[in-house]
């Protein structure tokens, strides 16, 4: 955030010491209070909303007509938020929001300091209703379905932020506004938008901008005057979530060419740099993130996050998280494990369980080849920790899908991965894959190391940019209006590339140079 | 209303055919449609408010993307108000309301033919609470005093505009749009702000400029997004009322010096032109307005509104309201009896009763002269109507209270009564004042009748034009920019003016030389 300069801020306070009314100066209070601040402005418009204008009176006398005035601006005019007395010691926050739909994240941020205060993540209460979004989408249509899923999310929220508030030791109307960075669908879900077109050719969302709303109208717990920012899409499958993380990637002010990978069930690509931006999504499946693997797990205590195997002696070490006895893998493991595997020429180059390498460690159960990465006595689970040869089907399916992705969109482009200065990795499970991992099964092309950034929940560092600047909140319109969407024709050619990216690293070796197999 | 051009509205409805979405096309729906109206306004910017938003996406898809879109502007931004499919018969009302505080006047105006279809009057509801403004703003300061006020208010408008809306054969959400004009008090009473710092000096109003609301801010039962545009005020004493008179009477446009004279309780006086616009006011007591008179009533069925004396034979011949048998007497009416009294000879020039000249007419009732009107026999109420000395003197007061007012303001300017081109008169009852017995009086100036202009409502013509017209609405805030207001300054020059106003018609006759009395 350190390229953020000071003075660029849509939320601000501004001091301002009233002529007193007089016989001479009868202007009216309201009048009286948006005239001193204009003035406090360089003369930019102020309004005030009517709510607070009841307020107004007592509040100067109160204060002594020398007030300090919290103001947001939208589309080149400041709105007045609330009034304080002069001096008095400000306390005002903002809130971040990547709202995932399986897990939210929510950021306080110091807006005075701009400091980020506390970070909390929850799973996003909407799996009540369903896991997957298209659940969702159908339940939305239902009989009152629609209100139920927001209000799942923002009794959520609520609570959350009275929370967050509290060990913070302060009132929630101390939170003066909200960023909210969010896939399509997700964000629909939140303002109470119906999702039922954007699940439907020509696939097209209720909004693509939405104007920054007042907290009230979402029935969140904030300050009552509080403005709510939730980031525009390109459509139902390009999201606000994107433009957040081309946003924190830095990429649309770049001379240079950059990537940024969103690695997940959906994989989204985009490329370019500060002239052009282009972006596709395909469906990678969940393999990348360990949804499904047997052993699979979400990040935390016990699990794997990363795995070495001896080549020569074919002993395997793992790191847990918080080092914990082993309970489960997480996506930037299984890429670990499967690489090492390889590596240690314990699978083939299709991914298959090689016999002997893997000796005694290989078990058939139900018919199905299982190796057994962990021991029961090792295990945290008291079982035996396993991983079967469709996991690695699954796995090696979804690193050819996000490869061919890539492929595809390069060569439409026709850039060379050569010509790539920064490959950008967004997501919190993004940036625990270790990149030589990743190339080694030929899911990333082969690239100098710090080539690679893995940025962590971009969405979040995006939407807390654009709370903290106006410039970053206005460059979100221009990133999203300057994004060219390619949908990806999965037709012959695109199936014959990923045939070719089925194998470990690829059919064509002299693509990954780097890579030396057992 | 003819000098408004057609094209000058601020609510507006744009025909739009939108492009269909493709999976070439994939805008959002709000974006889609704003874009579609952007482009029939010449690409002014259109927003839509949250609450439509929810409902655009089935209104595209059952109108089939042909639209007629609902509009309304505000700083220079139109808002969405509503959709309705192409070529329908849209009935489109807005409402312009004189907001006095005794008596609300109504009219229902259709804003596509741009003509008033129905208008209504009823009492203030407030009088409940008291029929002084005083009363009503130091209840306001008691526990829940200003919401009751409010409340009073908006029920019964509410009440009335449905009633009006099932007269005229629409729903109420066809009534897109309010303008209200009102003094200063009555404006903040009808927005729930406190009128408390209004009476207290240096006399503050909350504001001055209320920013357009939206009705359902107000509890308005219109169109959930009609927009409610109420008149600014210059101060405490100088209100929205007066605007709209100003407006009305088209003086603020004239290259020619103007007055506008709203006589009342407190007689309101503004003088000006193109250039420049100075307004006072002062009280001159009810008197003008018949109110306090015995036989005095408020105009209605049976009312005395003209009276003539024959000066030979001392007959009366008096002119009542549907011509229904005498039951009392209104301001004008009276005017014109005490002028008639004085040219008979029956009052002398200090307004007292002429014993000789009055004859039997005259009686003595608990030591008070009483003129007997209209014989008991003659009455509608079966009764004497009779007018008393101090009814007289009364108006005698008032009468000289406005020309006091009117011979300060034009001497502290410097200008001379003779260069007044037009001499308006405002109000209802003003238009009912035959301006030759108020000269008669001395009430107001000698000027040659043609001079004399009564305008009727002004304050509900000034709330109808800018209603209609965005030129006119736009001005209201530039003729309140540029009115001086001008203190009087009740001092001993004024109490000198006041004492030579107090003959009939003054004590120096060369200033009234059309006045030839008995």
């Amino acid at each position: 955030m350190g390229r953020i300069p000071k003075s660029d801020e849509w939320i601000k306070v501004v001091e301002t010491r009233l002529t007193r009314p007089s016989l001479k100066d009868n202007t009216g209070d309201v009048d009286r209070l948006l005239k001193g601040i204009e003035k406090g402005l360089q003369r930019e418009k102020v309004r005030s909303d009517f709510s607070l204008v009841k307020r107004i009176p007592n509040l100067l006398r109160e204060y002594g007509y020398n007030i300090r005035a919290l103001l947001y601006e939208d589309g080149h005019c400041w709105h007045l938020m609330d009034v304080y007395p002069s001096r008095s010691d400000l306390r005002l926050y903002g809130l971040a929001v990547d709202m995932g739909s399986s897990t939210v994240v929510v950021q306080l941020v110091n807006l005075v300091k701009k400091t980020v205060k506390e970070e909390i993540s929850f799973i996003n209460p909407q799996n009540e209703i369903g896991a997957d979004i298209l659940t969702r989408i159908h339940f939305a249509s239902e009989d009152g379905g629609l209100d139920r899923l927001q209000t799942l999310l923002i009794d959520k929220l609520n609570q959350e932020i009275r929370h967050v508030a509290s060990k913070e030791g302060i009132e929630t109307d101390a939170i003066v506004a909200m960023s909210v960075a969010g896939n399509t669908t997700m964000t629909h879900l939140f303002l109470g938008l119906s999702p039922y077109w954007i699940c439907r050719e020509p696939y097209i969302p209720v909004v693509n901008n939405p104007a920054l709303l007042r907290c009230a109208e979402l029935g969140l717990a904030l300050h009552s005057e509080a403005p709510v920012l939730v980031f525009p899409n390109v459509g139902s499958y390009l999201g606000g979530d994107l433009i957040a993380g081309i946003l924190a990637s830095g990429m649309a002010e770049a001379d240079d060419l950059s990537i940024l990978v969103d690695v997940g069930t959906n994989a989204e690509v985009v490329i370019g740099n500060r002239d052009w931006l282009v972006a596709c999504a395909g469906a990678a499946g969940p393999a990348l993130e360990g949804g499904v693997a047997s052993m699979g797990m979400m990040a935390g205590p016990g699990v794997i996050d990363k795995v070495r195997i001896n080549p020569v002696s074919k002993a395997f070490s793992v790191r847990t998280i918080q080092d914990k006895p082993p309970m489960g893998i997480c996506g930037s493991g299984l890429i670990d494990l499967v690489a090492q595997l390889f590596l240690a020429g314990m699978i083939d180059l299709r991914g298959k369980f090689v016999a002997e390498r893997c000796a005694e460690r290989l078990q058939e159960m139900d018919g199905i080849k299982h190796l057994i990465v962990m021991d029961a006595k090792d295990s945290g689970t008291g079982k035996d920790l396993t991983l079967s040869q469709p996991d690695i089907d699954a796995l090696i399916r979804s690193k050819a899908a996000m490869y061919t992705i890539l492929t595809t969109i390069t060569t439409m482009l026709n850039v060379s991965m050569k010509e790539i200065s920064r490959f950008n990795i967004a997501g919190t499970f993004g940036s625990y894959i270790d990149p030589r991992s990743a190339i080694t099964l030929g899911m990333i092309p082969d690239l100098p190391l710090e080539t690679y950034r893995p940025l962590g929940n971009t969405s979040l560092n995006g939407a807390c940019q654009a709370l903290l600047s106006a410039a970053a909140r206005d460059e979100i319109y221009r990133i999203r209006d300057r994004i060219t969407y390619v949908e990806l024709n999965v037709n012959q050619e695109f199936m014959n590339l990923f045939s070719a990216a089925k194998f470990i690293p690829h059919t064509d070796r002299s693509l990954f140079p780097s890579v030396q197999s057992y």
